[in-house]
């Protein structure tokens, strides 16, 4: 794909190998995909270890000093106590006349069961027409996977790397990343000094062809609302009628969440959202997007706003959204269960965007759900906890790292990537702006159907080896900036 | 706690046989108990079939002719499709001078996992201060060996059984008792002709204490409330805002279903409900039932009817309730998911009541849920499926049936039991009483706080084995039975 022309004399070879490894690069990512580094699932914690372990020896083999984190223990739910999965820091030269790059990426991956609707096993990677389908394979393993090519590609061609390097790769992010931030800002001025620019490979272009840069995010703000009655499950036939069920308290609250045109009920919650602007909405229209492909990707017969392009875009990335994700402790099975379950927690959770904070979005959903269920007047017992938030996230797009990437995207594709913002949350983002106080890029591998989270998660082969080019053209780029990199004014 | 003045003397030695027989009795449970019969689970089919099997051998050891019923097959929502556990049909004596007894048990159970919140393995059957916990011990496992046990005592003393029997012992009771309808109908003129009187021993007592006969179940019409989205589960980042979501629109439909107070709001669902009579309420008045025991077994801190002993009974036994068990395809486990679920199945029942009928509930809760569904203009798929639906029943309590029911109670436990009726569902009970034509009791073994469908479920030693003793005795008065048991008139 690349035009060889403007294409500078390194990256020649180093594009020509990464085609002629393609193959490996595919047994290598089946292999990552094999483990099962699930962090929601307490019984697969020992793989999601051996993937910290399994990239660790990885980062080794290139010559990287590695170092394991621990970062404590994890409580679940059910009071089961494991230790977090260790985070990887990783360091590869330290020369002073080049940039300090700090690449972050996550090694667990979101839960999945055949039988949640894949159509293959989710831990066999398999292609498919061009495809390879598999759990993680987008989100983000190859993506991972992509630089450890890059960096190989570099020293197998003799060639010296451009940047010094550090890695940042953990194994929560699919758990709200739980113990990284402590450890990321006790370490501001430890692991984190003398960082230059950071880049982050873990979201999605906004079409399935068009390759984008990526330089905003909305935050999170995850709820767990839980209704509790009696000490044990009840037979419906038995007690139905007598008592106040958990269930029915539980549906009701959560109805009281958005409206029938899905807006967020909840009073003050739109008092920190900006309204947009007049130039903000010429942005936004001249982005390329079809409406028509986004709806028929998902597969729904209409979307929320089947008429407006930059509606749909903005209330996927500066307005806030609220989604009820499940209820767990009710019957959650095929078939039939007679049972009223004694305590059922909602799990929701809203997507921030600037100038919201996880503080204020909790403070007013508790004043809100306060008051509903005391409206409710039931007698069971009801608790609100926001089990993880993270504030938006947005940096400068014409900083010499998104020049960087543009031209090393520009190098593999022939085209200058959209500018585009994404719904979806990496907290870390946001903390490694904080901490290194440096500009932060979002360089995404995968393709907007790549269904992360979804069944069927995929990642192209176009893009797992176009977009590792990408990375090691990036590499090169950063190498080419001579301007001094100053703090971060996002 | 037999009164041995008033017992007749076959009893004497039968009552003394079982009470040796204590140990053996509990280990026959605990073997029964590890058989993980589960109906709902598909992988645990071929448990249940061999729970079908084991059973077989036992009755072929008392010297029952046994047949096992080949009813077809099952799809599941998935699309899997499996064989149907077998029905037993055994038979035991032919003597014309006896009457002939129709025993019905069920050998499957409700679902159970350790991680549902059980302080012991499920399919372990754990002795703790004199009480059985374990999946099925109450449900109906005891109750099916009971019966086994009663004959082998006549057996292994000699004596003549007072009857002749006929087993119909089924393994998909916790699964609306799939197939058996049809075979049960199909043999009104084969395996059933014949029968003088049935009886089920699958209730519970009304407390902990006082024994009870019952003579009168509610229906159930279980729903399967469908919303289906795009073709593929959503991450809530990237897409939350922009689509309407399943889940919002479930959850809204849920909430129509019943009002703060419990009352069912389908319009209509009432009309086939008679008022209470004044007569009925004395009946109710005469109950011995401590609220308060009620309310702390369950564990709740408050009942819907904190006031009223008889409103309380009456929304168990003869009003209708709607309960909401959980949803299928939304995110249930512990932990976080940012996933918008493309299908949500949620699962609700309603409890029937004499002159409700499952089409005329049906009609109602469709026509309802259809015109809400329009009102709610959501381009998401809609479709309400009733699952499984069972008319209400009762029976006539005078009938010899119960006297000599109540007479083998008296026996046992020196107290006339109560006569109770009961909420949950046991569609059998009625399609017994229509292909026989003959009176039906219901003949609990366990009591209130077993926690049948509950996490911890148990049967105390001392209902096992005195309930044991009641079924012998029972035998033994049907056998004194003198009048022609004519067509049940109820």
């Amino acid at each position: 794909m690349a035009d060889s022309k403007n294409l500078p004399g390194p990256l020649q070879n180093i594009f020509q190998l990464i085609d002629q490894n393609k193959t490996k690069y595919i047994s290598t990512l089946g292999e990552a995909v094999a483990i099962r580094s699930v962090s929601a699932w307490p019984d697969a914690r020992d793989e999601v270890v051996r993937m910290v372990t399994w990239t660790g020896s990885k980062l080794r083999e290139l010559g990287c000093k590695v170092e394991l984190q621990e970062i404590g223990n994890q409580t679940f739910e059910d009071g089961t106590v494991l230790a977090l999965p260790p985070v990887i820091f990783a360091t590869l030269g330290s020369d002073c006349a080049k940039k300090t790059l700090l690449i972050y990426g996550h090694l667990d991956v979101q839960p999945a069961k055949k039988e949640d609707g894949w159509d293959t096993d989710p831990f066999v990677l398999t292609e498919v027409r061009g495809q390879l389908f598999g759990r993680g394979s987008t989100d983000d393993k190859a993506p991972v996977l992509g630089w450890l090519h890059a960096i190989e590609c570099y020293q197998a061609l003799k060639q010296d790397l451009p940047v010094n390097l550090k890695f940042v790769l953990e194994a929560m992010e699919e758990s709200g990343s739980e113990g990284l931030d402590d450890l990321l800002r006790a370490h501001e001025d430890k692991f984190l000094k003398g960082v230059d620019l950071v880049c982050i490979s873990d979201n999605y272009w906004l079409g399935k062809n068009k390759p984008c840069l990526t330089y905003g995010l909305r935050g999170l703000c995850y709820f767990f609302l839980e209704v509790e009655g009696g000490i044990k499950d009840l037979h419906s036939g038995v007690f139905g009628g007598s008592v106040h069920e958990p269930m029915a308290d539980l549906i009701w609250l959560l109805d009281q969440l958005t409206g029938q045109d899905g807006k967020i009920l909840v009073p003050g919650i739109m008092n920190d959202v900006p309204e947009k602007t007049p130039d903000e909405q010429k942005l936004y229209d001249a982005i390329e997007f079809s409406l028509e492909d986004f709806r028929s990707d998902i597969g729904v017969s209409q979307i929320r706003f089947p008429q407006s392009k930059s509606k749909t875009l903005m209330h996927r990335w500066r307005y806030p959204a609220l989604s009820i994700h499940g209820i767990q402790g009710a019957f959650s099975d095929p078939g039939a269960k007679t049972v009223i379950p004694r305590k059922v927690i909602g799990k929701f959770s809203i997507r921030l965007v600037p100038n919201q904070t996880p503080d204020q979005v909790e403070k007013v959903v508790q004043a809100y759900i306060k008051e509903k269920w005391e409206s409710r007047q039931s007698p069971n017992t009801m608790k609100l906890k926001l089990e993880s938030g993270g504030k938006p996230w947005s940096a400068n797009p014409n900083h010499p790292n998104y020049r960087a990437a543009s031209k090393a995207t520009e190098y593999v594709y022939n085209e200058v990537p959209f500018m585009t913002r994404e719904g979806g949350s990496i907290p870390v983002t946001l903390t490694l702006q904080e901490t290194t106080k440096k500009n932060v890029l979002l360089l995404p591998m995968g393709a907007s159907d790549d269904g992360a989270h979804s069944q069927n998660e995929k990642i192209d082969i176009r893009n797992y080896i176009e977009g590792t080019k990408v990375m090691a053209a990036y590499l090169y780029e950063v190498g080419q900036i001579t301007e001094s990199l100053e703090e971060a004014k996002e």
